[in-house]
């Protein structure tokens, strides 16, 4: 799935960006349920945006800076409040233009110190959403319609997770809330409740309260205690970077103010980690599917075993008919074990044997990745396997 | 469409990002068709693997250097051909294992002089693929079939190029071949042949041998004479990079052999701003429409006029049946001049407008792109209008 190019940078095979690419279409769908436009922004910024937003310092050791060939300073962004700022100004001039839900799927750069392979690193992809408001009703609204969309999103991809109240840090703004999912081997410890997902944690809030075992005080439930990791963050950031940069609208009564506005961010690289750690067992991966998919990088692998024309000419057929594009067809002089073994490993949901079970009766074994097996026609096996696309019910 | 972030950076507003979406969909079923593999990598790269290819000093001011936190040397990758090797060593071990093609859709960075909008820009996408060889043959075989791909992938989307023999300069190799596409204004100078893609330029080879109206010295055409940019470029590498690099693999003979490359990349944003300018009118954009679609942002405009309800919900019904996610419905204060305007500027390929002739007569009235106008039954406009969908025919 991944590869080390060094300390906090990781490159992705074939087979990781097919499951990389599958969740950032079900991300865009979800963000275009939402009403969210995507753009596109530099990760490369000239410094004076920064020095008007007051953020050029309080990066500190985490912001990537360099020069350009004419001595100019610049960062690699590792947030971009800052550019959406830039990019709307001008665009939205009266409250009748807002709200604005923006949103890209980018680089970011930190230079954070590198722990947990995929969690921590140097450079990964944040899908990041920018909301631009002329009330605080308005924001209120659309944070809390972005953070139900958030959990449709993990519940969908089959991820467990808490929500804990946080600090903005360096963000700025007045409230904001984590997405932290439980994992073994986390960077946080956290308490949470898996009824009502409230949770807290060591790095927002007063973790020391509660035990495992406790009553959540939320809805009588019982609280679980965990290692866990942080998949996204969302903050109501008020006026903090509207009023030093500057975005005013005009209101109805003819005032202007400033803008109010939101932010939204889910790592990319951090949450198909945090599913694969979620779900993994002992034969490898093991990609979760719920009613709205997986993200697994292929909906089924073709085990042919043996080459007599009828088992050569159904594998073709089922590769044609259950996707060829999200189908993977095992060929060459591998063994049987081994391409068992290799699908198992991939988190492939099912394995589409033809064995002899197949050349007795005809039916073509399923053997799913939790171990169930199945039979069924060669005709009725596209159908069962559809169920193993990505999206295939929307989202 | 786009929007300044300083010297050299651009970001892309929604309608940008809509056609930029929309090419690159259409970039990876190209590359798809080819048995390319999709992966990603990293554009934070450490110094040591650029020493060990001999690229750290060649890229001279053109490459952006920094150190991180902990004082070691990294640059922003200009291209990836270190990474792909370093991705595939280990993976690729025999003959058998090749060939292979890999290609990303990647940040490029470059400390180029800014210059021509998004031609020349610090921070760009690449669609850069990379092939693996264990012979001559077989690099010639993708070699060719790539350089075909590519003119399809022009010609889908109504690109004019020429292809100029270019030298390999920093990336080193044995041939490679440029796709220059005329346009006013371009950095190079260009003679080129509109019957065969022959072409010439300043920058490659000898313009000075031709003039605008000469004889084509491939088929007998005649030469144009035009200002060009390039849009992409494709290379023989060899062994350049695997020698250095220790990429080998094993033969049938049971001898081993340095591993033989190509590269192939296509700069998008450039792309983009290549069809922009060459089909731009007096109004503004104009995407071209060919057999495959179009990467216009949105395939139509509906534009209703007044507010009688049966106007109201003929609009409504276009815009769920001729693709809402690919449609732009007008609402709001502004006049039907202003909205007929926008549709231009952007480059709508058609209008929908629902007017007088609607309300007389019960139909659509279709205004193109090109001036031309049509009148169609609400019921036939989706079928019309679905021809101006990116990629609706494959590719």
């Amino acid at each position: 799935m991944v590869r080390s190019f060094g300390a906090g940078l990781w490159g992705l095979t074939p087979v990781g960006q097919r499951t990389r690419r599958k969740l950032l279409r079900h991300l865009r769908a979800v963000m275009s349920e939402v009403d969210g436009q995507e753009v596109h922004l530099p990760g490369l910024q000239y410094r004076d945006r920064w020095e008007q937003s007051g953020r050029w310092e309080s990066f500190e050791n985490e912001m990537f800076t360099l020069r350009n060939r004419d001595g100019q300073e610049l960062c690699l962004a590792p947030s971009h409040e800052e550019g959406m700022v830039h990019l709307v100004d001008g665009r939205v001039r009266s409250y009748d233009d807002l709200p604005v839900l923006v949103y890209q799927i980018a680089t970011k750069f930190r230079d954070d110190r590198p722990r947990n392979g995929l969690v921590r690193s140097k450079e990964f992809t944040m899908k990041d959403a920018y909301s631009f408001h002329a009330s605080e009703s308005s924001l209120g609204a659309t944070y809390r319609r972005i953070r139900e969309a958030y959990l449709r999103l993990f519940d969908d991809l089959g991820l467990t997770v808490a929500v804990v109240e946080a600090d903005n840090s360096v963000m700025g703004g007045s409230r904001s809330e984590e997405f932290v999912a439980p994992v073994e081997n986390g960077s946080h410890r956290l308490r949470f409740c898996r009824d009502c997902r409230f949770g807290v944690s060591d790095e927002h809030g007063d973790l020391e309260r509660f035990e495992g075992g406790d009553d959540c005080p939320e809805c009588g439930g019982t609280l679980t205690a965990s290692e866990a990791i942080e998949v996204g963050h969302i903050f109501e950031l008020g006026t903090r970077y509207s009023e030093r940069m500057g975005l005013t609208v005009d209101l109805r009564d003819g005032s202007s103010r400033d803008v109010l506005m939101g932010s939204y961010g889910i790592g990319v690289e951090r949450l198909l980690q945090t599913i694969a750690q979620q779900h993994a067992d002992t034969d490898g991966l093991s990609w979760p599917v719920t009613g709205w998919g997986s993200i697994a990088p292929f909906r089924a692998a073709i085990v042919p075993i043996g080459d007599d024309e009828s088992v050569r000419e159904t594998a073709e057929t089922l590769y044609a008919r259950c996707g060829p594009d999200d189908v993977l067809l095992f060929d060459g002089d591998r063994s049987p074990g081994e391409r068992f073994a290799e699908s198992d490993l991939l988190g492939i949901p099912v394995k589409l044997i033809l064995g002899n079970q197949f050349r007795e009766t005809g039916n073509v074994e399923l053997e799913f990745r939790d171990g169930q097996t199945d039979y069924a026609t060669p005709g009725d096996v596209p159908e069962i396997v559809s169920r193993f696309a990505a999206g295939r019910s929307g989202g």
